[in-house]
């Protein structure tokens, strides 16, 4: 399989959307990731042309000879589609970064393992970016897979490490473990019970930081809230990945407890509230992005507190992959429109909610 | 058949429920009422309860002597619970102010032709209140059927007339032909199009006056406007039903005009709009009568645009006569709180329309 058919694998690099892990009503998914470079080689800022390929294909080899868990795809970003790149990027297994880069003398390419949530990408900002994206909470978890990944790796490649600093990489910010590591949780008691500022102050306090959905500056969409470790040096990896786990452990409960509070003291408003997103979901015809993202926060929140009976957890995730713009155009077969996308999205909303009532027992009658 | 066993009978006083006239996608009813006096009876601002008795046992008299189309049953207020008046308000049988003053002292009542849309409201501001309701467009029917109830009626009870004046009334407004002739109509397109202004302003300019769906004073809900004659003295019944006809006529092709603009300059958002007030009233757990009202215009401009399949035309009136509080309350079986009509009401709604997808070939799928 090569080039853009892997894209007929379903879910393709989208493990974590099952929904299995713990947690997964609140925690959408965790992440862990590791910078690493090769030694000998130009840091990227600096690399040439040929400087970059060289890496590329002894990454590529590396990859091609490690024992992993699942067989990896290699995927140069040059020899793929623009809409291809995109889909990647909006399934989370690329970056903003290295898509701006994807031309030929790039040596961008990614290698995900389809179904084992494993991917590496490679000529990013460092020559390597390890990756591990599991459903619910299992940093530890993640961390012991792409812990392993990068053993395995390192026994074909010379990672560049300095006994003082530890790993190096590209940009300072990253040096010593080159792990961050983070959940992304959906926080909708919180928000509604305006306790979510203090919830966000006190991860600041502790050294995380929080985002939106797609990293750096991106706003608080649906009510997601993305949690991760600022600093990368001066603590093992097992503490780092501990101290993350325990803050967000934290919030979780807190999360539970909002939301019990909410059904206590305004259950009938937040029942009509979360049936009113359904209703404009299975029959609006037009949706933005974030519209739907706010929408959709309603049904989750819904679901987990069990006033609506379905759609299951699975079927929300999958909405919030395959309604973005290159998945719609991948759909559609061809480019839409902004109001074009607004409709392909509320069209296959509609779709999905309709399909998942009218399969088995979960239709949300009245 | 006494007191409030009437309630039995389905859609009692409510036969223009059925959508059956002329444009009654636009016109949801037409109203045509007469204000009589008895002669020899002093006006009810000046009655004693002993006339106010006398003139109830005259009328009631006469309505049982009378030839008319249909067996009317004659409800003193008096003897009705105080929900039952209001059932009665609520499907514009009665007025407040005959509600109002329902002692037993009162001779208030009402004599009313369950199927055929004929009433006689007793010692409301006049000695006899004629009206006649019908679905659609249909003033001079409903006139023909008014007046032929007025002669029926005037064959047994001598009516106050005077040859320079006609007829006579409580109030001047109503002197002379006591008509009074309304059509309520539902103008979304001229609103959604903001030509509605020019459209009012047009009516007052022709002496003909717009009220909301509750007449005089209140507020424009739904999108609904009632046009009606001003002046009830110095042109004939005939000429006074023509003019109010033909500009009636000239509104509802402005407002197709006005349907047709949306649809083709907004086509997309107009479907967007129509069925997401669908959802909403399909999932909702709590709605206000006045939010109601405005999603139930959006749905009922959606089925008149053939955007929406179902539910038909006789569903969505019935759905704003059985959602109001009294007929609330009397389905519940005892009062509600405010918080309790606004979840019955969206419970009473969520059945009609899940009942209107279920039968028959109307599921508004995607």
């Amino acid at each position: 399989m090569t080039m853009d058919d892997f894209l007929a694998v379903p879910d393709f690099g989208l493990g974590w959307l099952d929904a299995s892990g713990p947690h997964a009503d609140i925690v959408l998914s965790t992440r862990v990731r590791l910078a690493r470079n090769l030694q000998g080689h130009r840091y990227l800022s600096r690399a040439s042309d040929s400087d970059r390929q060289t890496v590329f294909r002894a990454v590529a080899r590396a990859v091609d000879q490690a024992s992993l868990p699942d067989d990896p795809v290699l995927l140069p970003l040059a020899e793929l589609r623009r809409r291809t790149q995109r889909i990647l990027l909006e399934r989370r297994l690329v970056s903003d970064e290295i898509i701006g880069r994807s031309e030929p003398e790039s040596g961008a390419g990614v290698a995900v393992c389809p179904r084992e949530t494993l991917s590496v990408m490679i000529n990013e900002e460092d020559h390597l970016r390890l990756q591990c994206l599991m459903s619910g909470l299992r940093l530890v978890d993640g961390w012991s897979r792409v812990d392993g990944l990068d053993e395995e790796l390192g026994r074909h490649l010379p990672l560049a490490y300095h006994h003082d600093f530890g790993f190096l990489t590209s940009c300072p910010t990253n040096v010593g473990t080159g792990l961050r590591a983070s959940a992304l949780l959906h926080l909708p008691g919180l928000v509604l019970t305006k306790e979510i500022d203090r919830a966000l102050n006190g991860i600041a306090q502790v050294g995380l930081t929080t985002r939106g959905l797609y990293g750096e500056g991106s706003k608080f969409v649906g009510n997601f809230f993305q949690v991760s470790n600022q600093t990368t040096l001066g603590q093992s990896e097992e503490d780092l990945i501990d101290h993350l786990d325990r803050i967000v452990a934290t919030v979780i409960s807190k999360e539970r407890e909002a939301r019990r509070v909410l059904m206590r003291d305004a259950g009938a408003v937040t029942e009509d509230q979360v049936w009113r997103a359904y209703g404009l979901l299975r029959y609006a015809r037009a949706l933005t992005y974030e519209e739907l993202m706010n929408l959709l926060s309603g049904v989750r929140l819904g679901v987990s507190l069990k006033v609506l009976p379905s759609p299951p957890v699975y079927s929300l995730n999958r909405m919030m992959i395959f309604s973005q713009t290159a998945h719609l155009e991948d759909a559609a077969g061809c480019p839409l429109s902004s109001s074009e996308r607004r409709a392909h999205r509320a069209e296959y909303v509609r779709r999905a909610l309709r399909d998942e009532s009218a399969h088995g027992t979960s239709d949300p009658g009245p």
